[in-house]
């Protein structure tokens, strides 16, 4: 008996194409997706609702490490520090990824379930309901900055003249390197944007 | 006398096709600047230093809203607070701009005077030279992430099924519809940074 031949085309190959694409250029087209795995646009839309099929797909491989975390067992400050951690490390190996996926509509169940613990765990906390998503919202929009902030190149500024900005330079020479000079920015927006979610529930 | 002819290309026209571009395809080639142009791309290397020269003068239009600002003559909180607003209304006006600028290196002179000047106000607040500039990247990464949120489409969120995530479903209700849905939670994400920000001073 032949061995089955491998398809030309599945959701699988489709979403590893469409990353590569993303990672390479930034951007995700039909036709750049068709030509780059060798087939007609038409063929794409056999296994892919068009574009946002495509999103959907690259963002259920993305999230997916993200969503099936174990954070949500925990006080909220642990939890949502576990997650941030988490949702940054995902997006900073693919950072063409954030706009493309925070200005896409979330249609994913499986992401609806993660909210849905994050909301229950910060009203199990004692915040108010209609903040729950607010503080999320807010938390994942850091969480996005701050993963294209961890690729940005190593010098992001390069001081020519140091007598024209000598508090920007004294403050440079201050930090560390990279990568630590970017983990310690989100470490610590996270601690005070914790602290500062913390002063909205009762004491 | 004939009257003088417009330039085919300078420094202002290649901006204003780099930004068209940007805003329609999110993504900035040089083949494709040239092409909406209708030059060839060598042409392009007489008026600007490649594509790093073109996103300079995307940033250098985009930031000088930003920089022109009169922040810093008030105390740390108000002052960030002002610039983090500018700094979103500018980005959320080019979100195809967010990824691209927030990963390329800062060359322009005019930015690092804006850079001095915010280190300046945290350290006469009292904020150790080495917490200055991560305080200002933690902010920045949270306004960008916030620029992406505020031109998500009106439904980020659409549960087909209500009764499988009951706590995000009541959630979703208690929040306002948009653009103050993603008012609200950069509101409330900036108000606890600064927050949180404060616990680092001394008392």
């Amino acid at each position: 008996m032949a061995r089955p031949r491998t398809p030309l085309l599945d959701r699988t190959r489709i979403a590893a194409a469409a990353l590569r694409l993303v990672d390479d250029h930034g951007t995700l087209t039909i036709p750049a997706l068709a030509a780059a795995l060798g087939v007609r646009p038409s063929a794409l839309y056999h296994h892919v609702d068009g574009r946002a099929g495509i999103i959907a797909l690259l963002r259920e491989d993305l999230c997916t490490s993200i969503a099936e975390g174990d954070y949500w067992d925990q006080p909220w400050e642990p939890a949502l520090t576990a997650w941030a951690h988490s949702y940054r490390d995902a997006f900073a190996a693919h950072p063409g990824l954030v706009s493309l996926l925070a200005t896409a509509p979330l249609t994913e169940p499986f992401l609806h379930v993660m909210y849905d613990r994050a909301v229950a765990v910060l009203r199990d906390a004692g915040f108010a309901e209609k903040a729950t998503l607010s503080v999320i919202t807010a938390l994942e929009s850091f969480v996005l900055g701050s993963a294209l902030d961890l690729v940005a190149p190593s010098v992001m500024i390069d001081l020519v003249d140091q007598t024209a900005t000598p508090h920007l330079a004294g403050a440079l020479a201050a930090l560390p390197s990279r990568p630590a000079r970017a983990d310690q920015a989100f470490e610590l927006g996270l601690r005070a944007q914790l602290a500062g979610y913390r002063t909205l529930l009762a004491p």
